[in-house]
């Protein structure tokens, strides 16, 4: 199987228009189709486990174990989503019949075509049949992917998977930064979907605000995700702290988006042995591309270099795609410039503060975040409260004595946060209320019983928030 | 009373720093408190009304009918968002305990100071103290506004009445278009809310997404909203039909954003003398400023001298801020270009159709708009399907056998639309779910219960979802 040629921009415009023509058929499915269209494509995707497996390892050396939990994941998602919209109530219907004015009936339509940009990190879960484009196509809006370069004989696979289940024109795969810059400009795309480096999502953010007609980008880029440790818990739990953190920042060799990139940290916690040991425990590895671990390099030797940080795990030297574990430490009142930004892959850094003061000031200077996490005790309450104020004001989701890595489907979930965590934080591309970024409101007003769309009908046999359309 | 001065840009940067600086202790207000002060801005500005009047008519040249009434819209605007968030619902709250996974709690919190853009046709409505701010004050967000140089000492007498029962730093009022790009560019802004041109709401969009780091842009710019009128309907209610469309495109003389800018109706409607006549009735009157009629005075020669436009009434000549209406007539395949375009002041154009086919064509070319409007009868059920599968992909608002002028404050009303209409089609500026503009959601992983906001707790004697926080 060869490497999928780049599309060209006469390819994409193709495929958007195909996608502009199906949208409206689509947006009409009843409900429960709808629903079961994604059931079968998780159906189509979990009856080729063997070969989606095979591929994306040999594509991203991810190892089967990780990719066989990241497919049961990317179809859970697909079943999640198709469970969620059959009651109708994502279309947030609000019937106002009894004011003195005109009877209004609002609900959520589809956006249309929607561009989704894939991750190269969860090659299955955040790509072509990722939770992106599965919250696009419960939402009712056909998607055209720019695959990532990281996994293409993959992306080909599970596009064909889908594709053959799903309505012509509901789902394409493009090729290439071209085509990405094509696909987010396309006149018929009405949204895009992104999770990546921030670069790249920057770069497509301003393409799709600077189109004649603007349209919603929905990026997640890089997260710092800070974790805060407090002197009580250093005392209570150290040893396990330490251990957790390691394991935290260390799992999938550093390359997820929530990985942990800085810990602040009582001074005089004692915990550097353990930490280094831990460290030691964790064999170098290989990365999703050699780019990466060319990169994670470079981003290790800048935090090294800069001032005031001290190694406490040099990494061994390594070369190609695969990367070793790094641990930094600078006093925390130096918090600034890399030590503030993502460096994607197994590296983090101790930041250490001399009193609540020196941290609170530190906390202060932190970016937007997916996740701030806090380590403490039920004696530390004056403190938490502080901390969490400061959580709520930079993260999307504040973990309490756990680590952030690890992100729950669940429709309590939010994944997005503050600049420069994503480019809008009012949305989520995890959990069911992803879908939200894909539709809008409409409302009729006087519309007759027999025109309106079923959800928003009286005289119809099925209640009003739980129609098929 | 002088004109207020321009707002320098250092001052545009204290009133942002006190707003960030308020915006910790605002948003953790019990949710009573905060609708207490929005009932408190309110009954300010009600008993201000006779100095609200005078002033606003002075600046605006709006009659004080149509000023009182603005006034209740405002007032009723305030109450009804501290009614809305009693309950605390807008919070959207969802709690997920019982997974396998970890217990996650997730609400939407405030997102910051706002940004609010006053508008020229609404001075009080859509201006100081009006659905934006009442929107984002609901949310718990502070918010600065940018005056619209229209009503500058009316925008004074609102900011001050409503700073004056507001916590210190909850609302501040700034002046001049340089105040403007520095408020959207402040880094302590987190939104914008923006009501007005297309190129001003264009350039201050740019602005927003260009940032360091970029922040929501909520531009209600314009919009054409079109009216279908079919066959049947012109058989069944001709006269009544030209009477109110007269009334609708001439109301405030055509200053409002949902006039009607274009009416595609059938050929041979025989309706010419009633509309000309209905037109004569209408004296022409004072536009909002000399601006603004110069503007409608060259918008009107544009549409004149577009291909295949015939005049049913040339305007009368005017000069200052005076303007007397026109309406104009075309092939509804003919329609194109300034056609297209809203052009504000009490214009419209007639577009006729020779055929079902001709007037599906013509519904295809029609831009984004904040509603489109059908006058159809029974008999047209097939038409009426295709016409609203159209209408939903173009407006956020659907009007059938009325008039769009007249937007109802309701839960259910949808205020915003596809480009050009709106900056962001997601959201609506009239309504209480206008509110979601300027909340993000948060979820809580594992946090004890006594350290979560009291919305989230499950030990309070509030309902989770009617908690104060």
């Amino acid at each position: 199987m060869s490497a999928p040629a780049e599309t060209t921009v006469n390819g994409v415009a193709e495929v958007c228009a195909a996608a502009a023509t199906a949208a409206p058929g689509f947006a009409a499915l009843p409900l429960p189709e709808r629903a079961g269209l994604l059931r079968d494509v998780a159906g189509a995707l979990r009856q080729a486990e063997p070969e989606i497996v095979a591929l994306a390892d040999r594509e991203t050396a991810l190892g089967p174990e990780r990719l066989v939990g990241e497919l049961a994941r990317t179809t859970h998602q697909l079943d999640r989503f198709a469970d969620g919209i059959l009651d109708g109530r994502f279309r947030e219907v609000i019937v106002d019949r009894n004011g003195p004015g005109p009877d209004l009936r609002r609900m959520l339509v589809p956006l249309g075509p929607v561009a989704v940009f894939a991750a190269s990190n969860f090659p299955l879960a955040f790509s072509v049949a990722g939770g992106d484009t599965a919250s696009a196509l419960a939402a009712g809006c056909p998607v055209v992917v720019k695959a990532h370069p990281g996994h293409p004989r993959l992306s080909e696979l599970c596009a064909m998977l889908a594709a053959e289940v799903l309505p012509e024109g509901v789902l394409a795969l493009t090729h290439g930064m071209e085509a990405g810059r094509a696909l987010v400009t396309d006149p018929h795309i009405r949204a895009a979907a992104f999770t990546g480096s921030a670069s790249g999502g920057r770069a497509l953010a301003d393409l799709a605000h600077a189109r004649p007609d603007p349209i919603p980008f929905y990026g997640e880029l890089g997260s710092l995700n800070p974790v805060v440790v407090t002197a009580a818990a250093v005392e209570a739990r150290g040893p396990e702290i330490a251990d957790g953190f390691v394991a935290s920042y260390t799992l999938g060799s550093g390359q997820f988006c929530t990985k942990p990139g800085v810990v602040l940290i009582s001074r005089g916690h004692g915990l550097d042995e353990r930490l280094v040991e831990a460290v030691s425990r964790v064999a170098p590895r290989r990365l999703l591309s050699e780019r990466i671990a060319t990169a994670y390099r470079d981003g290790v030797a800048t935090l090294a270099a800069t001032p005031g940080v001290t190694p406490l795990v040099r990494p061994e030297p390594t070369s190609g795609d695969v990367a070793a574990p790094a641990l930094f430490k600078v006093p925390a009142r130096e918090l600034a410039g890399p030590l503030l930004e993502e460096c994607f892959g197994p590296v983090s850094v101790l930041a250490e503060y001399d009193s609540v003061a020196d941290l609170t000031a530190a906390v202060e200077r932190l970016p937007g975040s997916l996740t701030m996490t806090i380590h403490a005790e039920p004696s530390d309450i004056a403190l938490v409260r502080t901390l969490l104020v400061a959580a709520t004001a930079r993260a999307g989701r504040i973990v309490h004595n756990g680590w952030p890595t690890g992100v729950t489907v669940s429709p309590a979930m939010q994944h997005g946060g503050p600049w420069p965590s994503t480019t809008d934080p009012l949305h989520t591309s995890v959990g069911f209320t992803a879908i939200r970024r894909f539709l809008r409101p409409v409302v009729f007003q006087d519309v007759p019983d027999e025109f309106l769309p079923a959800p928003l009908r009286d005289t119809d046999d099925r209640h009003p928030h739980t129609g098929d359309s």
